[in-house]
């Protein structure tokens, strides 16, 4: 099976400290590397992980508050000194093109590749990204801009030909990829072998949801159904539920109701306050209603 | 006397690698702190020094590559969340104010202070801050772009008073000053005391000066002539000095001979190109010339 794994470059909200720093991860799936959200520091934090800047495929861009993209600038510039030529697509709100536009033009003048950027509708539940492999699918937020989480669906992967039978009923290799997509096999004398005796089936795909930032919210819940990993802001204690509420941001017991509510595989939580010493705080609210629950941290690896 | 630091924050030049960061120091003097450069991640670095974010007063930006400056909207963005009300002033070349107003006008629409920009002509040598204790001039380098150092220069500290002889003439109050400030003192007999008898020299005014980034470039060398410090970028080792040339940057040992031909008390080297694994290359090349050379690093500390 293709590996799929989630490596949290940083997940602290908007006042960075000595722990935590500002929103970036990476979506590693055959091969490819998307990056989700880019915060200042992202590509330092790349750098740590030692996974290769040319396999970025494609960067998701959540909203447009600065903890979130002040990072691209400097990541594009890398690239760029990388020897990049593959053109680079960014899934983000309409405005940041405008925004970050004049910055390329007077900062990236030798620009070895194509930006592109692929806006989204910010409040819309639709495919924005598929390849052989992935689809990826936008997610209403609640916040103070417009703002959209990012469902990562692995594409249901090809039964397993055993090979013995294929041997068996000397099939010929042209026949091959219709039995993996699932079709019988007809033999020259008009026999039918039921694709069931042929194969394997796949593993089930796998999917993840990242949701941040955003207040309490259980329109996501149909959406994120039975996603074996969800990533969900939790910025706040119990304490600060008002606050949050204010904020547009959700408390470590929220980010738990939504993750049971779903039915999720597992929770990892992040965009901690800075005013937290100590996020097992969070951690304790979360699994009291989600036990399920992991804290994110930077140079994290995890297998979805 | 009056604390007189310099905090590296980053000396890596614009590949950032996991040893080092992108541009930015910190000059500490009287209490005030000056930020110089301010790569990606700056904040960061920032925060890890323990210094004040208040206390930052002005930030001097050498030149507009990315390496230098893309720190800016984060760092800002964070002094607003710290609840910074008082005037922010950017010294740097015109173009950045056109580039970082939309910017801070998308990003930054609750800014509770002032963010001041102060042009400089990047070409010219001149004054371009003062304040009680400090004074700083402009110097001009040679770069792909307009590239400007900085010269720090104390003023000079008063006369320190001698308590026992101001007892001793039963000077008055209100003349200290004028005392401190280096006049003769009449009793009122009309005795003239004249002011060496009543005071001690202060310290000799220290100087700093940052020239990053710069090619080889003698005219530098009277206008930093004998400084106690100067942080010079030796970005390659003597087997890239053609390649210096084209990107105009400097070898360590071309570093090396302006702080020897100037006279400067020591040299800090930094801007390393992510190409060396180890700087004391770079180090062993620069002191062949200037043997009061010293590698920068993130974290150090230096006394002026």
């Amino acid at each position: 099976m293709e590996t799929m794994k989630v490596h949290i470059l940083g997940c602290g909200s908007a006042l960075p400290t000595t722990r935590h720093s500002l929103s970036a991860q990476v979506l590693e799936l055959s091969g490819k590397l998307f990056l989700i959200d880019c915060g200042e520091g992202a590509q330092l934090q790349f750098r740590r992980t030692h996974l290769n800047f040319n396999k970025i495929s494609d960067i998701f861009i959540s909203h447009l508050h600065g903890d979130h993209c002040f990072g691209l600038p400097g990541l594009i510039s890398t690239l760029s000194l990388l020897g990049r030529t593959a053109p680079l697509r960014i899934h983000a709100h309409p405005d940041l093109e405008k925004l970050m536009r004049p910055q390329l033009d007077y900062f990236c003048r030798e620009l070895g590749f194509e930006v592109v950027f692929q806006p989204f509708a910010p409040n819309a539940h639709e495919l924005i990204y598929e390849d052989r492999s992935l689809q990826v699918y936008t997610l209403p937020l609640i916040h103070r801009v417009p703002s959209t989480g990012f469902l990562f669906k692995e594409r249901p992967p090809q039964a397993h030909i055993l090979k013995d039978m294929i041997a068996f009923y000397e099939i010929p290799l042209r026949e091959i990829p219709a039995i993996k997509a699932g079709a019988d096999y007809v033999t020259p004398s008009g026999e039918v072998v039921p694709n069931a005796r042929l194969t394997r089936p796949a593993a089930a795909p796998r999917s993840y949801a990242y949701c941040s930032d955003t207040g309490y919210n259980e329109a996501l819940i149909p959406l994120i159904k039975g996603v074996d990993l969800l990533y969900h802001e939790a910025t706040f204690a119990q304490s600060e539920e008002e606050w949050a509420a204010t904020t547009q941001h959700s408390t470590a017991a929220q980010a738990g109701r939504i993750a049971a509510q779903a039915g999720v595989g597992r929770m990892l939580i992040g965009h901690y306050s800075a005013r937290y010493p100590d996020e097992n705080l969070l951690l304790g609210q979360a699994r009291a209603v989600f036990p399920e629950t992991w804290l994110a941290d930077e140079g994290m690896v995890v297998e979805v």
